[in-house]
């Protein structure tokens, strides 16, 4: 008797390994998130559209289905450009944010005119810093020895407490969190940055380092490195304007990563690689460093 | 004797369930490649680095571990930028491609001077089409109406082939492999393009569209959406110069993404904001294919 529960015990158990795949379960998964979807944008009665009913439906009508009123108005966007910011933590949030309406979006540079970013892309700026009184939303992107040097940069740190006093979204994507950090807004607050040192990088600042994609402490948004930005991005429309507004630019950028190889966080990858580039960065900053 | 089998047997399975989760399952990938890792970057004898060795290299030892030679050698690439191009299309393939060596990065406009991208984001550019007479990597982003009007921009399409015939990859993002179909390039190839009607748009140029983030036939890649050109130039420079170097980048970009949302694909996003978009894009591209 226990040999023959044994056996069946065992065989279930390889029966259950084998069939329940990684495969599966991301059905599975996707099979909730499509619960979740078949309640959304139904007919007045409560049952979803058919194909022929969207088939025939106007652009206009099928925007009137996907209508949803935002939860808050943005007017003003802005996003600091700064001499060595990388290009991918303004250009990824922009991308996203572009989209956002009724909301004027501008590229603010250190000073008007040109702005190159760490990959040399030559950036003209309608407006500098001291034309900018006010923002619904201020973006600060990072970079690495430039942005370090900006933490140190007052004039910019009491431009960014001067936006930040009446601001509604005050964010930065990957290292720009430690200029939000030098300008003290930080201060107390849970955020995130690129995850090089990000706990100490954070520390002096007051603030606490959590070890998210992207986080929020009030109106602080702040992301993990470069990319991270995008992902914040869409959480910020999606929290503003509503998912099937988010859902609407996710599918315009087709926002369906799938990285040829997962490297994207010292937990993933390489551990020689890892510590080559923290060496790399703790070298590149130095110099700097050593000068204080 | 049945039924106490069938019990245990429902017992069991309830246990595996629960015990199976996706955040396990996640777990045994994540272990499965980090026995890849493992193999690796090991030192001579074949064993891997302890913490304390790795801490106590120099920035230069680490890279000497990392190195390999590479693959092929780019000495050039050139990304072509046209008014109303999406800004994310050229600058995600540029943020990770600019780390390429010994490789001269080019953003090319179609004239030279200042590009606007769909973002509004004013870009000035060292170089026009015909400044330009070979490159080893040509990239050709997407966008929506201007690079529909750019298929029959027969000056630019003639570059494109007088490009061609010498580069060693020829690569679009998004749309971009409208433009690429146009110049006669894909015709007879595999490739995949941004969803938007992305079979009926290729097969006019007799390109196969396959349903993937990225794909090459040959010398050709091709990739998805907007987006989707990040994925891609990852795969590229990890077959031009390797897997420690691509995973370099993937990490410096903290390229770990985390959509808050699936909704980056029409099978995965809501159907009437898929169905929405189509409206949306038809109607924009009505006009000019009225013209015709």
């Amino acid at each position: 008797m226990k040999r023959i529960l044994s056996i069946a015990i065992i065989l279930v158990l390889l029966a259950c390994k084998n069939e329940r795949t990684e495969k599966q379960v991301v059905k599975e998964v996707q099979e909730e998130e499509e619960v979740v979807k078949a309640e959304r944008n139904l007919k007045p009665d409560g049952t979803p559209y058919s194909d022929k009913e969207l088939d025939g439906m106007s652009h206009d009508e099928s925007m009137m289905v996907l209508y949803e009123a935002p939860k808050d108005t943005i007017q003003t966007i802005g996003i600091l450009l700064y001499d060595g910011f990388f290009t991918m933590d303004a250009m990824g949030p922009l991308s996203v944010l572009n989209s956002m309406y009724p909301t004027e979006k501008r590229l603010i540079g250190r000073k008007r005119g040109t702005i190159t970013s760490s990959d040399k892309v030559k950036i003209e700026v309608d407006y500098g810093i001291d034309d900018i009184e006010q923002l619904d939303m201020l973006v600060i992107p990072g970079g690495f020895v430039e942005t370090y040097q900006a933490t140190k940069d007052e004039e910019l740190l009491a431009w960014i407490r001067k936006i930040d006093k009446k601001s509604k979204y005050t964010v930065s994507v990957c290292t720009g969190a430690w200029i939000l950090g030098a300008a003290g807004v930080l201060d107390g607050k849970e955020a995130t940055t690129h995850w090089y040192r990000a706990e100490e990088n954070l520390a002096k600042y007051g603030a606490t380092f959590v070890k998210k994609r992207y986080t929020n402490d009030g109106k602080y948004w702040t992301s993990a490195g470069v990319s991270a930005g995008i992902d914040m991005s869409l959480a910020l429309v999606d929290q503003i304007l509503g998912r099937n507004y988010a859902e609407f630019i996710a599918l315009n950028l087709e926002y369906d990563p799938q990285p040829p190889f997962e490297s994207g966080h010292p937990d993933k990858a390489d551990r020689v690689v890892s510590v080559m580039m923290e060496k790399m960065f703790d070298e590149g900053l130095k110099p700097y460093k050593d000068k204080e």
